[in-house]
């Protein structure tokens, strides 16, 4: 792990990250390759911290039905445990052999009424049971109209469904060399506007303390009116570029991240979506170029996007002259 | 198929429009009559490049409810064989002379159990029986919330209640002409706010090799407070305009596109709703001009918008004496 | 009705209101009082021009009522018939004397089946009842989905509760006058970011034809932080104004329209949300000055907002002479 | 109580912040601790005034809950009543040895109907107790789609989980003094794009009469890119000021409040969220510093954050030396 000694003077720093600067404050990377920042809350209870509806929305899918099945089995677990309690002469109808056969009798008949479907064979009798049974019922209805919130919120959730390269290349790039990476919405989505900010982070010695600095990273185009097919996002290494003064070992020594936020407007949901992304700079691969995504397709009347290509790119030559030249300036 | 030869030089190109320029990678239209971009996408699977929550909302109504009633079909059907695989001595009270009338008995069974509707003249018996009903009913429930969240979606989701007009014409301007086209409101919604840009892709020919060249066609209004009637928007052929300097036969013969793209806040949705449209060149009417929209009502008391005059023009004189002009001294 | 025969060179013009300018093209006012345009569209077929999702979310609360009972009572005598036209033989359980009471229990069966409450007493028989009890149980569950949404998009649609006042006055303001009005919010929301635009359509001869122009109207401030007590929305008539020439009698003859839009952010509803209002001149007070609306309460603990003074005023001397003076002038 | 004599003639005074001037006029504090408008509104009835929808939606969960049970029993009461008084022989299969079992009986129907369990055991029989119970039915299944609404309403709700430090201080900065306070994201929530507005209310005498004087206080950064740790918001000390010619004493003894208003994009909601709140200056603490909040972990691989430091400080000394030079200045 090396350090960024001399900073290239020209490059516009970043403050307003929400991100502090003082190193030994931070653990591992600033964002996860998920785009979610790589922080942990503590300090105040779980319950406070937690939003449920949040974690049930992001729950993968067989997790969130699982559960739902869960919860199912053990309230009819415990009500049917209630009825046992209050006495099996109160529930009419009951056709059971011993207590097994009982208390599966109370189980479905606690499924029957928490679900509504109350068929009738068996029916509670008395105050006791007739008032858990009201309940349960209320329960039961009530957990549906939350399953349905849940349901509903997990479907119309606006999730912006943009895949990002795996790797970010330092690609040649008209007469020079940029930062290259590539986004592509991958579902039957329409982004519009689509904006990004990317951002450097790099760790360097300042007064002999290590410091995190944050880098504005200028890019070619940081607007695109639709993000239909790819959008390969390129900050040319310029004199501002943060990375002007790199060598070739720098890339692969220094301790660094990129940090990639996509906006845009999803038609489908109606609604702002954001992407984020993040690459170390172990990531960026040296010398490569993206091959494109696209191309016509047979019958030369449709435009087809190939996105099992965003991560592909063929070798490419690279003039590091430059910034040799930006290196031994800095050295002078 | 001709293609552009000459470019206007003073025309603004458009750089971040999000497609690409090399032409051999493009097939059709870049934007559908409906807005939809005319792009496929591959290399992913289906199911992850589909989103079924925005493909079930965007089906056609009878689809959709077709395919509502088929799923319980299918459903019931599938419970239904599970009952009778478990055995009919399970459920209680089939009234059944044949083993189809049987089959029948435990596929209304079934219905009756989805739906929670359990008439309980048949009920099940025994463990076995009595987990699938349970399980039924609660896959029927959290059906049934699925479905509300679909039919919610379907509703709420925002939509452009915008007609454009099928053609695109060229009509007398001031001293001059002008591309026209025309957009109105057909709902009882109402739209603030809207914003229109328009493009042209245009296909030429640079240093021998066929691009896609795009401009922005600079607008007379491109802001509208309130679109509550009919909105002509018009791009006055001026010396930047990338038609500048076409003939009358180029509108005709150049492989061109204009893309549409409007936006506006709808009141009813309280969202921004966007709509998208484009016009081949071959789309353009020469020398026509659209008749008003509207007209004051028989009592004087309200404005009467007639939704299907949106394309009616009549035959009006161009001059395209500056246009020559244009293109002789593009040609010198 | 008079016009305006000369205008106040000095006013700006507003081009982009999306109304037109013919003045034979139009009826009534532009906007009603309740904010809506003044249009009615045609030439497309009623249901095509319906959204009927956001008639149902703007139907009073009681209409919304009836016709949820009357679509029950409905669908309950739809389905009563064809039970009785498949024979009343098919349903288990009947009890009746007459052909009425027949009739009944097939309506109160029907009843059961379409909110699934399903008692039991009776119960379908046979294939043909059956069928049609299962589809009656599936269309209730859809439709009480459909219920479900329809609530929810009427409590969740975003609505600004904002209150104008009756009249816009001709007030005092520092050492001249200006039109003012005032809005204020009348429910426990919250308010944010609100911005007012004001414009005034004006009919006028110019070149012997009637013509609507309109006029944006500068005001004091057009955006506050924060809308929690009375806005009074003004507008100094300046040089710049339209109304700058005006005479007393101008207001009450001249024919035209003040159209009034805020924009606010709502907390409540986490939305952006609009009220429009308009006033003819008729409805401009000339000489008269609002009373505050807010005072501390008796405990000296909080501010009191009193809604039912949004539209009180007192009268007050104006000084026309500046006015006199630009009418001379507009006149030499 | 004092009140400022002699304001900073260099602090730019805020006007458009929806509060009014008049001192006369207020009473308290503007803005409560928990951001709301310290406002009361009147002169419209209770029911206009209400948003019954946000009033449900804001109430602590158990109170909701609460809420819900006692609707279902007093839904259940009335329905009872009813059933009784039209008859007990016409709900079939009442098993009842007394008055009182036997209104039991039709409390347990009503409950069985509303929530469409539909035992069976009993059930109604005749026009008026089957008319009553489709009904009821009906009645049940609304509201069970109101629930839903409302659950639904409840859990996506976009709310700003944001906490804001207890105390703002003067601490140290630079070479000078500024007012900080602090604000942290306490759930499992993604904040972009935060904006803050921080404005100073001040009671001054101005011609012999106290009046409200609003201050927009500078911030040394008004914007972070994400608020994924804590943010210290910060309003240098400097000539453009309000509190420029405060001594030490003027922050005791003035009085005066700070307005917090933050806004951001959650990912979560999808949705632009609010939080606001007010430090009187009583709750400035004079000479103190904010502990830092965050920490690498102990693994080295995340960055910890401790959200019960928010409003942790430790002493510090602070240069009012320029601050008396400002009061020189002023009192010469």
């Amino acid at each position: 792990m090396a350090f960024l000694r001399k900073i290239n003077t020209k490059a516009k720093t970043e403050i307003n990250t929400g991100f502090g600067t003082n190193t030994a404050d931070y653990g591992g990377r600033f964002v996860n390759k998920d785009g979610r920042p790589n922080i942990e809350k503590r300090g105040i209870s779980f319950f406070n911290r937690m939003s449920w509806y949040h974690t049930l929305l992001q729950l993968p899918r067989w997790h969130f039905l699982f559960l739902l099945l869960a919860f199912y089995a053990a309230v009819n677990l415990i009500f049917a445990g209630i009825y046992y309690a209050i006495g099996m002469e109160n529930l009419e109808g009951i056709h059971a052999g011993n207590l097994l056969e009982e208390f599966g009798e109370a189980y479905f008949f606690s499924a029957q009424t928490f679900t509504t479907v109350g068929y009738g064979r068996i029916s509670p009798h008395g105050f006791a049971a007739s008032s858990v049974s009201a309940i349960e019922a209320l329960v039961g209805l009530l957990s549906f109209a939350i399953a349905t919130g849940l349901f509903y919120g997990r479907f119309s959730k606006p999730k912006a469904f943009l895949r990002f390269s795996e790797n970010a290349l330092l690609a040649p790039f008209k007469d020079g060399i940029a930062l290259m990476l590539r986004v592509a919405p991958y579902k039957n989505n329409n982004l519009s506007e689509a904006e990004a900010k990317v951002s450097a982070a790099l760790m360097l010695e300042e007064d002999g303390k290590l410091t995190n600095k944050f880098f504005q990273m200028e890019l070619e185009y940081d607007k695109i009116n639709s993000l239909a097919l790819s959008w390969t996002i390129v900050h040319p290494i310029t004199e501002d570029s943060p990375f002007y003064s790199f060598s070739l070992e720098d890339f692969a020594n220094i301790d660094g991240e990129i940090l990639v936020y996509v906006k845009a407007f999803d038609d489908m949901f109606s609604n702002t979506v954001i992407a984020r992304s993040s690459y170390t700079l172990r990531e960026v691969v040296v010398g490569a170029k993206f091959i494109p995504m696209y191309h016509r397709d047979e019958m030369n009347k449709r435009t087809v996007l190939d996105l099992d290509k965003i991560n592909r790119f063929n070798p490419a030559d690279i003039n590091f002259a430059f910034i040799s030249a930006g290196n031994e300036s800095a050295a002078s």
